[in-house]
């Protein structure tokens, strides 16, 4: 690391806890404000967006960057108005800051209770898709967060645009323009130096594909919000009315092949395979998703035979595979064992076996008659997420504005001593 | 690290996640039947604890072990007796598995809420004090977690009694002996396999001095639930009752000088300096408490100079530093900066200051006319704690079965379909 970049990164890590302790302390209406007038002022600047936008895609195309990542580097229109309805819609999402609960005397006489608090500082380290820069500032601004955002360095132009219209809404609200800081440099380094900060940073959120995120959380000093793979599975149980299970199970891995809550592994009760599976297997084949199944799958339906390294795959693609199991039981073992404790669903009428899915699958979310795509920050009502947390502590499932900050205990007495209240 | 040792502890390891499986889905009466049954064996083999702590305690006195670590080894009939104790409290606790909370119905029909669920293996590292392998024992049984523990190699024979105990309470619930697992062998390369294992461990409790936490922090490959200084504070404010305020800073320093709430650095607003420290000092010095001051303070007192490393140090003795402040505002600058975002306190009156006080001050604790002293599992009713996490993310404070367990979501739906429901 060169002495400079480290410098450099020292100095937006300062500035950014110092803006933090006026952020945390922002009222609901000021950080609104300044979301409502980046908002504004992006609209107002789609012009330099564009313009800057194409600097990005013209050294992309130069460089040979591949199409899908040009795709998703592009500012078009529609995008620079996601983004605007994006910062509108977390300033219309309730304010997390401040909330005390369970606030209660004790036999001391103190009372104790809970009071959620921003973490503080939150750096985000992204690839190269200018969209996250105002997905990640407006979530972090909103739950009172300072954020350092680390962009792909092939989207360095629109990053810089779009932070100066986040200054301007920051500047407008009378916030500390550090409150949200772009690294400016793109030299790799920046990100070494941004994971090793605990002093002035409390938590990194990844996003991207499993190689970044799993490269981050092996070198970082600071906390990591992990978002790694969704290998999800749909099961199909003995007591399962089959139309909705075929709906269900068409709909998992259909409704989008590349996010991580679509279902990569089906799994069907061995009772009810010979009815299920060869009209599904139909209705999967007409769509274009390649099948590939266990033995006892292939005895029933055409498929390529699965080998082991199946059932630890996230294809995030038009493929399926397709195991027969002997019962409930055995449905939890393979999941617990090659799922990616993501999103797992069972079809059942069965009241018990529901039950007892719902309690032994050790996954971030457990669904019941549910496709597993509908894990979403949206569809849980958490307004947006940052990501889907693949680990257990802190933050587990679809990440929202409660995600991004803790409680502190609060605690009241009018004098009382400890050791002398009995 | 040599071949056996981490074979060794892989198959604990196994065993372990395998055993987590079982506990998870326990009943809280099984889990019970199993800490009484352990509290029952402790009482019936008081001859044979005594018996092996004795040969703990002729190899540190041969080995030439401090007296204080000597203390802490020996299982006196009181500590026999606390133990038994601990364990009947812990079966009388609620039992957080399985609570379901906020379940409601999204817009899509699907219903969305939050299960509680054991975090699965817990690994404890601790020092050679045998009572805390029932106390980290019997909190991970009762929250559903198998748990691996590595006490200090001094307590091996002492934690083998104990662990017999606990095996026969497991044994008489029906649980998997599994569930609870002493590391055996002293070899030290045994935390560091056990610090290695995420597959196998889901987060790492180490219970120590801050040199053991902070070595395994930096090493581990697995969460660590941190507890490290304590440096607390008291902000004696210009409004406070300065009666009020005497007993408070009292209690705050001298209930306890080595727990880590003890304040450390008492913060006085100049406006009543003069009013208040020298009776304050008086009192202090009739306790025998050496007493630190900044240059205002010593003008007021008899008191050493401080120097700038007495801010930043928790004496966990009966020293106290003592700085006065020209306000609410440096007073708060003080704690964010020299604390260690444990437990700070505010004795005021003042609505104001003592909201602003609660707000800004970015501490585990925060609390209002209430000695520091008050930070503590039992006190704040978490009926035990494993520690006081002075993390942010996860747990934060005083941590009970509460800190042991994570949140997954539980959606339920009747065959909704996403992108079909408007």
């Amino acid at each position: 690391m060169t002495e400079s970049v480290l410098d450099y990164m020292t100095r937006l890590g300062q500035a950014a806890r110092q803006a933090s302790r006026v952020l945390a302390q922002a009222s609901t209406a000021q950080k609104n404000r300044a979301l409502q007038a980046a908002a504004t002022a992006l609209d107002a600047a789609r012009s330099e967006l564009t313009a800057a936008n194409e600097l990005d895609l013209a050294a992309g195309r130069a460089g040979g960057l591949e199409p899908a990542l040009l795709d998703r580097l592009a500012l078009t229109p529609a995008r620079i108005d996601g983004m605007i309805e994006g910062l509108r819609q977390v300033a219309n999402l309730a304010d997390p800051v401040g909330a005390i609960r369970d606030m209660s005397y004790r036999p001391s006489g103190i009372q104790v209770g809970k009071m959620r608090v921003p973490l503080g500082v939150i750096g985000i380290i992204y690839e190269s898709r200018p969209n996250v820069t105002i997905d990640a500032a407006s979530l972090c601004l909103k739950s009172g967060n300072a954020t350092i955002l680390r962009g792909g360095s092939e989207a360095i132009h629109s990053n810089r645009a779009i932070a100066a219209c986040i200054q301007q809404g920051l500047a407008e609200a009378g916030l500390p323009a550090a409150c949200v800081q772009v690294v400016e440099t793109t030299d790799r380094a920046a990100v070494g130096a941004l994971i090793s900060m605990p002093e002035f940073v409390d938590v990194i959120v990844p996003r991207g594909g499993k190689g970044l995120i799993e490269r981050i959380s092996k070198d970082a000093r600071v906390p990591v919000i992990k978002h790694l793979d969704g290998i999800c599975h749909v099961y199909v149980d003995a007591q399962a009315d089959l139309a909705k299970a075929s709906d269900i199970a068409f709909n998992a891995k259909t409704y989008r092949y590349g996010i991580c809550g679509a279902m990569e592994t089906l799994l069907v009760d061995q009772a009810v395979a010979a009815a299920f599976l060869p009209a599904m297997a139909e209705r999967f084949r007409a769509k274009g998703v390649e099948l590939r199944g266990c033995a006892r799958t292939c005895a029933l339906i055409e498929a390529v035979p699965a080998t082991a390294e199946d059932w630890d795959t996230e294809y995030l693609a038009a493929i399926l595979s397709i195991r027969v199991v002997d019962g409930l039981e055995q449905a939890i073992e393979h999941i617990n064992q090659h799922g990616s404790h993501h999103t797992d669903a069972i079809v059942t009428e069965h009241q018990g076996h529901a039950r007892r899915f719902i309690a032994e699958v050790d996954s971030a979310s457990v669904m019941l008659n549910t496709p597993t795509c509908f894990a979403d920050g949206f569809e849980y009502g958490l307004g947006a997420e940052i990501g889907i947390s693949t680990d257990k502590l802190h933050a587990r499932g679809p990440v929202g504005l409660e995600g991004l900050t803790c409680e502190k205990y609060v605690v009241i007495g009018d004098g009382q001593l400890r050791g002398q209240n009995g």
